[in-house]
């Protein structure tokens, strides 16, 4: 979109939940999540599908703080990690609610919001959207790099799939508000490193926080933060550089969910959190509270993905990054 | 969404073009590509990036015939069948357009249809969105299936993944008008054979073309044609049957991509074209044309999707259909 994307009916997000893992229980964010399972499984028998389980477990606790059933919802709009998404189209099924499935990789989340958010401004007899992204990391090890019995060594710039989900609902009242939002370009940054994802990102997530800059005319000093989705440590430090030589002062309230939700010390998250359950959580576990209590005003948040497969890899196509941003302001 | 979609500024298809490849060129369609590749490689090394370059083409020849470059175009919707999108994101990269990914399988292109027509009726600002689907054959049977040097034997119910792309622009002028749509539901027909995916998305088809009668108030008769994506032979015939007893004389005016796409008789293709090129290269090869000449007056066309990958059927998740539908009329 060549311009900032303004509802126009005011959309809001009603209620969020968020559900994670163990280690996601065990990290700063743990107390925060509505819900946490001991050993990742949500009672599955497999990782993939435990992944699609926690995205069901997640809607219906975004639905039951809303009090309303599926079939409240006009909309259902939610992407995953896994080949053909597939943790969605099996752990969302039974809701019975109309979907539009969604493939951003780790952006997904961001992009749901965009376009739920243009759904209900298209039509101001919907009611509600739903969107809901997960990632498991032990699902999303084994299709993109090995198998976790390997027990391979992960380079310092790898970045750790949260196992984790959230599930948001918009509808037209609420204590945060979508004020705009701006879908992002497909970007290369010449990375072909699947061990190194936050590189591939950063250039995407400052093409879309520059351009929203530019074209709302807004400055830095607008919003209390900038919050990226999963850049990590090394894509993060990319970026604040490059955004301190672009827009100075954007730098300085620059966050990202993948070093939010994990103590990094001496522990194996190496660069930090990613997946598409990754900025969803946080945003659901705590950012979206402190907008909902006033402890931000304006947010800044763009989800970051990383389009890739271990296919295009080996077939020497680089990395490519997107990111796209959504203005979350209090009420 | 519980009631059909109806944009509040009109929203027209003002330009499209089809790419296919050796197969589809001599099939009864060949003559209504824009473009065919002899070989299937379209000047690429691989299968993959062969279907991303298939994509890159049929974009620019629709920006071409619509005399507009990629800056006039606000907003691109894409997906196709590789794992994570990789033909979409390789091949598009290049025209700097933001980006909105989608993955509905083989319903990918009536799921953009629907949300590219929400993002055009959301802002009245917004002069186009494009959506663009592919498929490639190769590429989909090494992924899905086997690599075709095993000259594996497929049963006879087994669809023939298309080498084709679709490219679609969408604004405020045209001679093809969508005048309402309907995003699917995500539907079990209890189907695991992943060689017979016309079954797993037949009973996804009948329930949007029943909810879409019974919200519009429309009767078969207001329509010529109800067009779904790839059911193939096996599933068009139980589709037709479900709808000659719950909508009778909606299945005197069906008609399938999948089945105009080949010509069966003897040759290779068993029960029909599938994948997200099949219905997106039939739409604009044959059906808009008709459209656009006064052949056809009003169309409700339902590209069809299975939800499923090698690993949810092999940890026996059932192959879940959904439909997406859009009503296309002349202007």
């Amino acid at each position: 979109m060549r311009k900032i994307f303004t509802p126009q009916y005011p959309v809001y997000i009603s209620s969020f939940a968020a559900v994670g893992g163990y280690e996601e229980r065990r990290g700063p964010l743990g107390e925060l999540f509505d819900l946490a399972s001991d050993d990742d499984r949500f009672g599955e028998r497999t990782w993939e599908r435990a992944e699609g389980e926690m995205g069901r477990v997640c809607l219906n606790l975004a639905m039951k703080k809303a009090d309303i059933s599926p079939a409240d919802i006009d909309l259902l709009l939610a992407g995953d990690l896994q080949n053909q998404c597939v943790a969605t189209s099996g752990g969302l099924l039974t809701f019975g609610i109309p979907f539009i499935g969604l493939y951003g990789a780790c952006s997904t989340l961001t992009e749901g919001l965009c376009t739920a958010a243009a759904y209900l401004s298209a039509d101001s007899t919907l009611s509600r959207c739903a969107v809901v992204t997960s990632s498991h990391n032990c699902a999303a090890e084994r299709q993109f790099r090995t198998p976790l019995e390997y027990g391979a060594q992960r380079t310092p710039s790898a970045q750790w799939t949260a196992t984790a989900a959230g599930a948001f609902i918009l509808g037209r009242y609420g204590r945060a508000c979508i004020r705009g939002s701006l879908p992002g370009v497909m970007t290369d940054g010449y990375v072909r490193d699947g061990a190194n994802m936050g590189a591939a990102m950063a250039p995407a997530a400052l093409d879309t926080i520059l351009r929203y800059f530019s074209l709302s005319g807004k400055r830095p000093s607008d919003f209390d933060l900038i919050v990226t989705g999963d850049l990590g440590a090394v894509g993060s430090e990319i970026l604040c550089e490059m955004l301190g030589e672009r827009l100075p002062g954007a730098e300085r309230i620059h966050a990202d969910c993948g070093l939010l939700l994990y103590d990094r010390d001496g522990r194996d998250f190496h660069s930090g959190g990613s997946g598409c359950g990754c900025s969803a959580s946080v945003l659901a576990a705590k950012i979206l509270p402190e907008i909902c209590r006033g402890e931000l005003h304006d947010v800044l948040f763009l989800s970051t993905g990383a389009l890739m497969s271990p296919s295009s890899v080996q077939q020497g196509q680089n990395i490519i990054g997107i990111a796209h941003a959504v203005h979350i302001s209090a009420v």
